[in-house]
């Protein structure tokens, strides 16, 4: 027969930390405090078997049930040395649900349950203080009938507005012990009323509608749903946890309080906590009364004074449980705890939460003291949380007025004047002004003013928009897709959803990491990479096996890359370097050339260029793989749209204004995404991709021949949907390299793959492989094409969907496994089919995404690709990964 | 050890016409002529193994060949009474190649191979004509040289064209024999200057250097790229026949011709042929003398005299062959032969190509005479064919000028007058003039238009633009993305590839099932769809298993669909209803109104409207079930775009003109196909969809109650990607379908389900069957976004890619079953994984095509969904799967 009920006090616990599952998280917690020997209130819990059979068995409870959970009150009575009903030295006790994991819309906690009429005289007794129990008691009956009983909190608040007007007071504590009684009496006969039943009196009827609250809580529709949401079986069940009550809040010899181990902002290794004398739990919180530190540590004048120094004795014995708390959790940990009567009691422990360079320092020093090793502490920092150390971000401390929320779409903090075009963010920039570039949306032609910006801020486009892909590379902070706001560029103004207005030179702030525009400008910190970052993260190397290499189109994002470790470029995206300066005007007169002469000749001003990027890529990379990426976006991306442009260039070129205009009408697209781009270009206009081959290769070429140095360049075809397109430009592509390498002498190694970005390319990869050396998945696209869905219209309704849970997450930010995943999973296997060798990795904006890059490791991908600042993030979720899989 | 020569004559085949593999196509066809006793010249295969053999042992023959053929030789020698060779009476020999499947790139023929300066004079003497038997010789040495050897016949061609000019004379027949001599000696001087050996006299070394040829030529890049493209496999090989001459050109004792066993345009039940007297096979086709009819049949005064006439004997095999062959094929036969001296001799026999109408006749004659049986006869005609029955079509015998060509988006011919607005073509429809509505694309305010007019030209946009598919629901004649003519509506002229100028008001001619555009009109031929196409159909549904629905939104639509066999409406867009007359301005309200009431007041406007469509389909589908989708385009597509429409708009609903511009720009999206539509609208705004499942539902509960009849409305929920929006959607159709039963008091079955459009949904289908009662596959979108390829914008590469064979087939006209065929294969079997009794099918334009019927019948689908005009179509491809797959 199954054991239902288990109990914990005064160093002996039936169960411990290991048995979430039947005693959940709560349970076991309290049961492994206590066995280590911690001065935790004694209690029991009710496992969730119970809850199980249950429901198994039509709401009623396994027959020995009600004896043990007798057996269990005695025990407990004994271990308080209390009686549950007395009314001499009454046992008062908490009742609280205890799920696996926390679960929203369960029920939450009664407290002071086995308080009655008779019971209340024992209270007095005991605390020789009537409006303490009083106060209790009425507070019981409100939490009681709401709680477990479902009563609108409303009717009981109405009647003591009503007492205090009655007795002209303000507070709740200016009420008396006899108020306090006779809103007891009010409050009971309220309950009657709307209950239509007595409050009950009977303890025991207490407890077990409290408890069967509890379980009948486990299946509203809220907690139905949250676990639906989350994939939590339902027959998972909760367990009840009932407690004996401690009181901080009795007198000048009770206290109560909450502590770190070590400083959470920092990390530092200090005993860091508050308290209040002669409080409960919930005083500390609310900020009512100013807490207390509880030691001298950081002593400052004008402090109040210390735990240390108020009760020594309860803080001796604090810093004692202290040692034992980090010693056995082996981290940092955040306790509550509660003096009664000089007496400590641990209420709770569980692992501190803390900033990323906490965690850091945490992991770091834990190592130095032997607490922890290093593959233990690299699992203690969450990958995520370091994006904090690599980008200014707002002081936690400081004031904000948030007037519009948008996507976090590059991470930190900016502040600056708003300004509404790329010219004007770069003439002020000139005259050493700070501002924001705020667009509509932003195009390449913006560029210069993004670079000239402090951040930027747009109201169209999603987390891979132009905006958020181009600062993303920069580094630059960028809130986008913010739809609440309306931009005017004729009134150059902003107006916010709430009717705010926001007018050209007006200083806001954007946090990128949150999404946030905020009115001013509000104060930032500087990241701080310490010499901690840099041993943490050479002990993540050590235990990963991904590699992690870079989105990179510059040399200068290449330089930063590399600082953050990257091992390589996965991908470098050629058309960005279409756009700059005097070669944006050679591109399009080649693709307003009449024909293949016409195009070749422009295509010949392009080539030394091009070849100058390569050069500069290929130096900055000096000893590491280069995958660079044939031209992708279709033309027409590339041309002026207004017919002032249109006109401009029509002059430029020497091409009638008419002509331009039919030439630019022609290309139109109704889906760019799925229009004429990639290797479609390359299929109809050979000499283009032909050029970029010959640049690769004569980049190569001179620098091995004049620097000596090693290169295996990667070229890349993208969106490939069949295989006789890369069969095709792949024979191309050898031609070329051949010529290359046979004017220059020289025999390079170089790389044909492809991006595996379509749906079909994945489902035919085992055909595609037989032409590809390597596959990159360009996951971006992947998950447009999988899901139906442009990343640039998804802010129309995509943040509705987060919102109400019908996606879990942007599948744009976390690669969707079950969908998008397969895919990938499916072409990895495909390709390494036929071609066992075959190198593969991700270049999708997943690249840098925590949960993204486990999946990649756990698929047995060789490498993920990421923006620059984000490579440290990919470099511990690969490590993550390994550890995790091992 | 392998036997690698088959020998055929006199009534005995070493082979027979099952063994293609071994002997190739022409081979087994010989072997099986002659074992059913039909006067074949006699002669001999060499297998495919030899090519084989031939080419894994570096271009050696098997040891035993040689052998073989000198005993095939002799055996040849006398059943031909003549010898390889001989100066009395030698025998002379074709060689062909002869693969399983006929192959462009193969060597083709070498003729009267034995000629030498001996042998011609045994020709001489048993023709006793020199001129023939020169004339024979010079045509030898030429082949020999050009097909043999890979010289250029412009060599022969020169010296021929000089003995002409020296001679005075124009025709080659003018050339006596002495002339023609000598052109053998200047032939031969020739060969040896150009491939600097002599002409080979000895006939073995001619034999085994054509033989040799015939090897070599399956090696030659056209024939390698020709069979990678087919997916043949090299190791097929060719085989190669030697067969003995006989020469329809030796007197008038000697005729050639060819004919069919029925009319095969018709399919008439009478012997139809042509031939002529002295003559080779060449000359009937050639068209240099008129071919006689080779009987009385339909003697027509001034009918040249027939071979019934001439030729009685020879005639009367002829009519006995007819009935051997008709009856051991058991089709109708397209045959060549030869008269040599009087005696009859065939060198042909194939399955006579036919018309759609002869092919019908054929079959239903063919089981009335008991030649076949219902089953045979249903496989006997393609079901693309039919498509020549139902439109009518140009006359395949008149001339035309193609000036341009697009895609073959609506089937049939239409000509008129040029029209570029569908203002005009309206009018001039009025005025009883046909019109060609040209237009750059099409959109819904051109419906009007495009009904008027006789058939619709665009430039832009694929097989499913609103052009294509709106024209295929209209049965009207459609030619799409004809991205060669440039049309100017300022100039109201079309200007074509080669600079022709089409002004407004010239004739032009469409073919839309060949995507053609021609000057002028093109004489047509109406459809003949007689008795025995009811009695065919009739047959084929006998034998199918997967049921034929139709894509239909109009009763009309539904009735023509009803009449073609339909079997229930398979993708009712609703949204095409939303267009219509006064409906539009409704549906504009709805989407300019500021919120929820707003939008809620113009939704009650349409309600009635809608409801009225929906009554109207379910009767004319009486009793059958009807799938209609909820709205599904964005809601852009309802707005007009230009300033001077929305100033219209602005002021019809009285809105200002600036806030309706912005909302136009607001929903502006930059991949409307990956946006916010479908589902999507059905999430952020529910009360549209609420509307269409309450008009879906109030209809149908008028007519169970006023007209009794039983309804199954199947509610169908467009562009699923995730489980989560069809739970949502699924839950707020049923709550609005039971407030509506509920006010009717009548019980409605109904099914609520979802297209499978997008990967992600065929990949989680396992997921979305538990929330689906029905699933259809969009394949048009679904193949959009599995290739990352806009229908509408595919018109800039796709032509360029089927052309080049980077793809075989356009995937919006034949599914791609290796791509977007596995998707659909793995949405069915987890739909069904987690939902045995799903319902499946197709409603992409795929279901009306038949080897994605095919497909579809195989996998195990229950239905396929199509536009009216392809419901035969569909019904006979889908016997055809079941037969085939029996």
């Amino acid at each position: 027969m199954s054991k239902f009920v288990y109990a914990f006090g005064v160093g002996k616990a039936d169960g411990d930390g290991s048995m979430k599952e039947l005693l959940g998280g709560k349970g076991a917690n309290l049961a492994e405090m206590t066995s280590i020997g911690l001065p935790v209130p004694p209690g029991f819990t009710l496992t969730t078997e119970v809850c199980t059979a249950y429901y198994d068995n039509k709401h009623a409870y396994p027959d020995s049930l009600a004896a043990e959970v007798d057996q269990a009150l005695k025990v407990l009575e004994q271990r308080m040395d209390k009686t549950f009903g007395g009314s001499e030295n009454p046992l008062l006790v908490s009742v609280r649900s205890g799920a696996r994991a926390s679960m929203p819309g369960m029920m939450d906690t009664v407290l002071n349950l086995g308080l009655n009429d008779q019971t209340v005289q024992g209270v007095i007794k005991q605390s020789n203080d009537p409006r303490f129990a009083y106060d209790s008691y009425r507070r019981f009956i409100q939490m009681y009938a709401n709680v477990v009983k479902g009563m609108n909190g409303e009717v009981f608040a109405k009647i003591l507005v009503q007492k205090k007007e009655e007795k002209g007071v303000e507070l709740d504590t200016e009420l008396e012990a006899d108020d306090l009684q006779q809103l007891v009496k009010e409050f009971k006969a309220s309950y009657k009323e709307h209950l239509d039943e007595d409050f009950p009196e009977d303890p025991m009827q207490q407890l077990w509608e409290a408890i069967g609250a509890v379980f009948g809580s486990w299946m509203t529709p809220r907690a139905v749903t949250y676990r639906k949401l989350h994939g939590i079986p339902s027959d998972w069940g909760t367990a009840v946890n009932v407690q004996g009550m401690v009181f901080g809040n009795m007198g000048d010899d009770c206290a109560t309080g909450v502590a770190f181990t070590r400083d959470p902002a920092t990390g530092e290794n200090y005993f860091y906590g508050e308290y209040l004398v002669n409080a409960q739990g919930e005083d500390v919180v609310a900020g009512i009364r100013t807490p207390q530190p509880i030691n001298l540590a950081k002593h400052k004048e004008g402090d109040l004074p210390s735990m240390e120094e108020v009760i020594p004795e309860g803080y001796a014995q604090l810093v004692k449980i202290r040692e034992i708390l980090e010693k056995h959790y082996k981290d940092m940990q955040d306790i509550e705890f509660t003096v009664e009567k000089g007496k400590l009691y641990m209420l709770q422990t569980r692992t501190g939460k803390r900033t990323a360079q906490a965690a850091i320092r945490v992991a770091v020093d834990m190592v130095a003291e032997g607490l922890i090793t290093e593959r233990e502490a690299v699992l203690r920092v969450e990958p995520e949380q370091l994006d904090q150390l690599l980008h200014p971000s707002l002081d936690p401390n400081a004031e904000k007025n948030v007037i519009a929320r948008g996507l976090p779409a590059s991470p930190g903090a900016a502040s600056g004047q708003v300004v509404f075009t790329a010219d004007e963010a770069e003439e002020q920039n000139r005259l050493k002004k700070k501002v924001i570039l705020v667009r509509i949306e932003t195009s390449p032609e913006d560029i210069h003013g993004m670079n000239a910006a402090q951040g930027i801020l747009t109201a169209r486009g999603g987390m891979t928009s132009h905006a958020a892909v181009v600062a993303r590379g920069m580094g630059k902070c960028c809130v986008s897709g913010c739809g609440e706001i309306k931009i005017d560029y004729e009134k150059q103004q902003i107006k916010t959803k709430s009717g705010e207005i926001v007018k050209r030179g007006d200083y806001i702030t954007l946090d990128g990491s949150a999404g946030e525009v905020m009115l001013g400008v509000v104060p930032k910190v500087e990241p701080e990479v310490s010499g901690n970052f840099a041993t943490f993260m050479g002990w993540a190397d050590k235990f990963r096996r991904l590699k992690v290499r870079t989105n990179a189109d510059t040399p200068h994002d290449s330089k930063i890359a590399r600082d953050f470790g990257a091992e390589g470029i996965g991908l470098c995206r050629t058309e960005h370097m279409f756009f700059e300066g005097d070669r944006i005007q050679a591109v399009r007169e080649m693709i307003l050339a009449e024909n293949v002469e016409g195009r070749k000749l422009a295509l010949d001003k392009i080539l030394p260029m091009q070849k100058g990027d390569f050069i500069g890529l290929f130096r900055e990379m000096k000893g590491l793989p280069v995958t660079i990426r044939l031209l992708d976006p279709p033309l027409h991306e590339f041309l002026p749209q207004n017919d002032d442009d249109i006109s401009e260039l029509a002059n430029v070129v020497g091409i009638r204004f008419s002509e331009v205009k039919e030439h630019v009408a022609n290309l139109h697209e109704f889906n760019p995404m799925l229009g004429h781009r990639g290797c479609r270009l390359g299929i109809t206009y050979p000499e283009v991709y032909d050029m970029q081959v010959r640049a690769i290769m004569e980049a190569a070429c001179e620098l091995v021949k004049n620097e000596g140095f090693k290169i295996i360049p990667e070229i890349m075809i993208p969106l490939i949907s069949h295989v006789n397109e890369l069969k095709i430009l792949r024979a191309n592509a050898v031609r070329v390299a051949e010529e290359v390498c046979a004017d220059y002498g020289i025999k390079i190694d170089y790389l044909i793959g492809t991006m595996i970005e379509l749906p079909r390319a994945a489902l035919t990869a085992d055909a595609i492989a037989t032409e590809a050396e390597f596959f990159s998945f360009g996951t971006n696209d992947l998950t447009q094409t999988t899901y139906g869905l442009s990343r640039d219209d998804a802010g129309h309704f995509l943040p509705e969907y987060i919102e109400r849970g019908v996606l879990n997450k942007d599948p744009f930010i976390a690669l969707d496994q079950r969908g998008v995943g397969e895919l990938v999973k499916i072409g990895f296997e495909r390709g390494r089919s036929t071609r066992p060798g075959l190198k593969v990795g991700i270049c999708g904006e997943h690249g840098g995404e925590p949960s993204s890059v486990i999946f990649c490791h756990k698929l047995g991908l060789d490498y993920v690709s990421c923006s620059p600042y984000r490579v440290p993030i990919a470099r511990l979720a690969a490590a993550h990964a390994a550890l995790t899989d091992e």
